[in-house]
């Protein structure tokens, strides 16, 4: 049977690898709306190649960039934010929500309103945004599939009512710095950070994996799309990343997904649900891995994690703030302006602080986005001093 | 809601499992029969207590006894084999086959005619009569759940259509003899033999779990249960056993089921089904366990399992002689008639002297095992002085 999808943000890596899904199954798949950030060039080729009904560009210059690279195909092309979010209200069975960043809000939340399946990668929709997703999801009747491997992997774990859930646990790789002390912490270079041992991804995310606050913005992700509550969220350390996550029920079976570092994985699962698809990906092989290791998490030596959890407990703004002043803390870093625990330390001063109000729309998110963003710059310049 | 349950086995392990549940839940079970082959004590205890409409006592010479242990209470008495199989025609929203050997194979045999759903946990039923068994479940719409853990484990990670799935992989410890030379294997004792690392379990079973043999006939068993083919089944040698089983999907997620060493949890998962009930088993402490290792096994130092693959690719009678002779060298290497080599000897011999025709009827079943368990017994003899 032939099926629908739009992809938002086609030229990144989420999206890309969708789009090689779509690719290997090309008969099964009709490409409604492909976007991209401002890389006009790729996604003028994937629309040559994919035939959407409409390619749009988010970067309004680029309209006519685009415009003329695809004149004549019979594709139509459209750009800016608006044209996004109408681009995403097109009836589509499945619509990749694989913007990166806040860029994603609003789209995202277009087709949530509309009541559609939506795979959603954009980790800022529920970070920044997670209670007003998730309260759109419900009065729509949104489907959301988790594509992130953790979420994903807790997605396919869990059955039956939320209540007979006594845990579900996520997992983290605990990142290059997992045996590093507090003081070998204190010295860390960026080329240090951003050499993940299991996955290959960009800068920031590497340095969210060596601070651990990758795993508490998941945190804050899971506690909105699985509604157990704090106390039945768990982390546990496995350097190997082959369990991506697990959800332990009441009678104490644990049911994990296990599977390959390829984000193809969890991206078919999320097309294909609830039936499978198959994907390349090498299968596991568990007797040549040999060996899977756990730990408890330090969240002495990791505060991103206890960061996360108060955001989490307090609620509001709180997620969206510890976002954006971890991206700011993290550029810095990268910068060389700020120490590796300085980090933390940022979102955490920025905490004591302020207590942001809950934000009521997505305007209120980019508001409190952009001044978490700019007291966490002035804190920057503070710590860079101190 | 109130459910309802026999148990045929009542005072065996998993019977005495089952029970320890229902106490737990004493408001949400009422307990139709409950039968034991022999104990006629503890079976008017149980019955005492769970007040069961029918007590069955499979040896027809304790009628008597147990008529008299039961004597003003209220509850039916009967006896003998014909009395287990009506017993298991009574309506129970469960049936747990609980019964140790072939003398389980009737009853069960009944209640799956029945239509009924049946939490199966007598091996010999799959193992020595799986086609007439799933054949018979296929006619009359039972529902068979699993209870042994490695089975249990593959019911709860299986979702979705067969044709979805790459690979079922059981678990087995390795038994005591996991890291030992075919000459070391040549000279264990008995007391070796029984001392399993994992599981607390009777003799015969801890030997079946030293020369692997367990994990053939649950082979065996997961050919009938779930019906992927033999080139999709896989076992995989894992010491710890505290990943019980696992299903890789096409799309290259593996689903895992993780649990104590406990029985009260598979027989959790079968009794509520599909929903899932409260144990007091303890959890999981994955961090505590710390390391979860894998390993290739070794077809050539275990040549049970050679043996449980021949017997499923040849199918027919194959996996009933396998049971028998089987049992018989078991018994044989406890008595140190026999080296523990010689068990899966015996019955490659027996493989190669005869291949028995399918049975066609449980009849046919119990004189195959006779007649192989008499043939075996000959070669006991003759290995015994080799």
């Amino acid at each position: 049977m032939m099926r629908s999808i739009s992809i938002f943000g086609a030229t990144g890596s989420v999206g890309q690898s969708t789009l090689d899904l779509v690719r290997r199954n090309r008969d099964e798949w009709r490409v409604v709306a492909l976007t991209a950030n401002g890389n006009v060039a790729e996604l003028a080729a994937l629309a040559r190649e994919f035939r959407p009904e409409v390619a749009v560009v988010a970067d309004a210059g680029c309209e006519a960039l685009l415009a003329h690279a695809l004149a004549g195909e019979g594709i139509a092309v459209a750009a800016g934010e608006a044209a996004l979010v109408e681009a995403a209200k097109l009836g589509a069975d499945v619509t990749m929500a694989a913007i990166v960043g806040c860029a994603g809000l609003a789209p995202t939340m277009a087709a949530i309103e509309c009541g559609k399946t939506v795979a959603l990668a954009n980790k800022e929709s529920l970070v920044a945004a997670g209670e007003l997703m998730m309260a759109a999801a419900r009065a729509s009747g949104a489907t959301i599939l988790p594509v992130d491997s953790e979420h994903n992997a807790i997605f396919q774990c869990l059955s039956g009512d939320l209540d007979r859930v006594a845990k579900i646990t996520l997992t983290a790789s605990g990142g290059p710095f997992r045996t590093f002390s507090h003081n070998e912490m204190g010295s860390v270079t960026p080329e240090q950070a951003v050499a993940h041992p299991n996955w290959s991804m960009g800068a920031k995310i590497s340095v969210d994996s060596a601070t651990m606050m990758n795993k508490g913005l998941e945190l804050i992700e899971a506690y909105h799309l699985f509604p157990v509550g704090l106390a039945r969220l768990d982390i546990i350390v496995h350097p190997q990343s082959v369990v991506h996550s697990m959800v332990e029920y009441v009678d104490g079976s644990t049911i994990a997904q296990l599977g390959p570092a390829d984000m193809r994985v969890p991206i078919a699962s999320a097309l294909a649900w609830p039936d499978r698809m198959a994907t390349p990906c090498s299968p596991l092989d568990l007797a040549k891995l040999a060996r899977l290791e756990f730990e408890a998490p330090d969240f002495e030596r990791f505060p991103a994690l206890t960061l996360a959890r108060a955001a989490i407990a307090e609620g509001g703004g709180r997620p969206a703030q510890l976002n954006a002043a971890n991206e700011v803390a993290v550029a810095a870093f990268l910068d060389r302006r700020i120490g590796f625990l300085d980090i933390a330390a940022i979102s955490a001063r920025l905490f004591d602080e302020t207590a942001p109000i809950a934000p009521h729309s997505l305007h209120d998110v980019f508001n409190l986005d952009r001044e978490s963003r700019a007291r966490a710059e002035q804190l920057v310049v503070t710590f860079a001093k101190a």
